[in-house]
């Protein structure tokens, strides 16, 4: 055994959430999953879940179930997303859309609650969809994007919100945890700076939530949207979340006005008047069927505690930053080396990593490839084990020797 | 037993397709399941398909199934619908969304197309989401709605096309299958109307998918889109299908731009350019887990064949009318009275249903009352019996008389 085997081993033995490990599916063949704020690993209880489901739920009660639950499932999941990983209070958040199309929603609906001032601000480098959807509403608007420029390992200053964030902004959209560094932004920081601005503030917690304590409700945040396939298991492609703060629910109009967020779903009135509280910014039929997967992770959160997952997390990551410190002296650290800096994941560059991948995934090892030339390692705090991390950087290493 | 009861069994008897029946889940309680127009029974190898994908695909494979096959999800069941169910080439269907999202996507696009017009004409007594997202779309594109009066029972007519849909119409948008009479709009015709006047064609097809043939093609359609959850059997809240025919993909331009429908998905390019062909309507990640029903469904349609099922489906509503006409003589008839003229389900009247219809689904007959007295029974012709349609015929009279 190497010292660092001894090490991994050491720290997995002292891992008060090692049982976790096995209550998700096995994986036959995966040597190491390392890319679970991708895609989170299916909880064991779910594929039993679905087929329950479909026998009861939707097999039995058949449409009575839409009486009997499924028309408060978006709301109840939300509020159990909020309380156990957003920081946030009941009647906040809701499940719905993809992240894409919710993130429209919640942005379009920002500007329009700031429709005097003239610009939409955005990390340049922010994920594609965000920066895509941000310039669409700028457009409908009449409002331009102004880039915010980021740090690529620790990203958006606060120096760079005070050059750009003023009184022509009408909403700054960031994400918390970046998607290719994991560098946390200072979201209350932030917040509070975007605020004084008098812009609302939209975070992106796509991967954040589940990882990382986040207190939207503690740092005044406006609104918010995540994904629940990632640190939520949700399964692939499962639906957004979205928070929006109390205080501006009823003042906000959402572009795609749809019979679940009328005032009265079955009224089947001629004009559309919104519900009240977050209902108002469901639009089509919930998907029921894509909701189901993230309880089951959802109860895991509860019983092992969203503190001690972040200091798994953050013993996973430290532990990934030493390895490839030893074993990887030519790649760079594209992560911020200062974990209380760094979110669930760790990024690694290395010019020959492209052509690296598919091999790694042949060989049971899934890591991602951030272009041009990152490997993304994702370390869901409870499906993970420090041998498997190992056995990932081992990987890679063996790969570039090879 | 009764005339209509020996009917009913002999009608069974002759039933090619009974045999399908049996290859749904079985409803425990449920004496005669007649809102499968709303909600579809799921097929009885959707609970181990779904529990498989979970452990397989998602468990096993995880990350790796984009590759092998999620990213094509959306087209593959995009083409069986079509082949199977629209009468439509392969290469304009997707699966998205909810029905109200992708309706506001299509109908944006092609209010987009026909800017310099002023109006979007729509049916007075739609369903709510489809008005709903008419007006919003039509404020956004500074024009206004036109209203379309439609008969109660027969819909639509030519006439009433002709008298308001002219220069000034940028799109229409019509629903084939009436969602509370049941009338078949006459798709050919009213498309070639709106047409001639240089206007824009969209069809809701949510209650004819899997019920009733559309040809969609044939009749030179330029936009659909409807429910997979109804005679397709996807679940609660599966995604939506929408339709664009191939002269019209690269000229559209949808308004939710997100990753997912950008030429290079994995670039991570700064600016957006739209993919060629159907992937431009994309939004967000497909919604994976809330599309496999759909294809056990399509397996059976596929099976059956369409022609099949609407001789079954006129079968099944004609049965119904008579058996109404003999045991319910107070109640009025609130679709066509010719079958050739009525899709799948039925609608009656009287001034006593709202407070029966709880009644009915304790006892376990279960059809949809419509707002101010309507009862309807869905007819979904590979799960449902004749004898169970006259169960529920009767159930009513009982709760009338008792």
């Amino acid at each position: 055994m190497t010292d660092l085997q001894t090490r991994a081993a050491d720290l997995d033995a002292r891992d008060g959430l090692r049982g976790f490990v096995d209550r998700f599916v096995p994986a036959a063949g995966v040597r190491a999953y390392l890319d679970g704020n991708s895609l989170g690993r299916p909880v064991a209880a779910t594929a039993e879940r679905l087929a329950g489901f479909t026998r009861d739920d939707w097999g039995t009660r058949l449409i009575r179930s839409w009486d009997e639950g499924w028309m408060e499932l978006p709301f109840e999941l939300g509020d159990r997303i909020a309380a156990l990983t957003l920081g946030a209070a009941a009647g906040q958040t809701l499940v719905a859309d993809s992240t894409t199309v919710l993130l429209y929603k919640l942005l379009d609906a920002a500007a329009g609650a700031r429709a005097e001032r003239t610009e939409i601000a955005i990390e340049a480098t922010n994920f594609p969809t965000d920066r895509f959807v941000a310039r669409a509403v700028a457009e409908r608007h009449g409002m331009t994007l102004r880039w915010l420029e980021a740090d690529p390992v620790h990203g958006v200053s606060l120096d760079e919100i005070d050059r750009h964030v003023g009184a022509q902004t009408a909403v700054v959209v960031l994400t918390h945890v970046d998607y290719r560094s994991g560098a946390i932004a200072d979201l209350p920081a932030i917040t509070a700076r975007v605020q004084a601005a008098g812009a609302l503030m939209l975070w992106d917690l796509c991967h954040s939530a589940g990882a990382v304590p986040i207190g939207l409700d503690a740092a005044g945040v406006d609104l918010a949207v995540g994904c629940t396939y990632k640190y939520l298991n949700g399964g692939p492609g499962s639906p957004a979340f979205g928070y929006v703060a109390t205080r501006h629910q009823d003042a906000l109009r959402q572009p795609i006005e749809g019979w679940m967020g009328a005032g009265d779903v079955f009224a089947m009135s001629r004009d559309y008047a919104p519900a009240t509280g977050m209902r108002r910014f469901l639009s089509g039929t919930p998907p029921v069927l894509g909701m189901l997967a993230m309880a089951d992770m959802l109860d895991l959160i509860e019983e092992a505690g969203l503190e001690a997952i972040r200091a798994k997390s953050v013993s996973l990551t430290s532990f990934v930053v030493d390895a490839a410190d030893e074993l990887l002296p030519d790649v760079r650290l594209l992560s911020p080396r200062d974990a209380s800096r760094r979110g669930g994941h760790v990024t690694l560059g290395h010019p020959s990593f492209e052509g690296l991948v598919p091999g790694l995934w042949d060989d049971g090892v899934i890591p991602d490839f951030r272009h041009p030339d990152g490997i993304r390692l994702g370390l869901s705090p409870l499906s993970t084990t420090h041998a498997e991390a190992l056995v990932g950087v081992q990987a890679i290493r063996d790969a570039l020797l090879g």
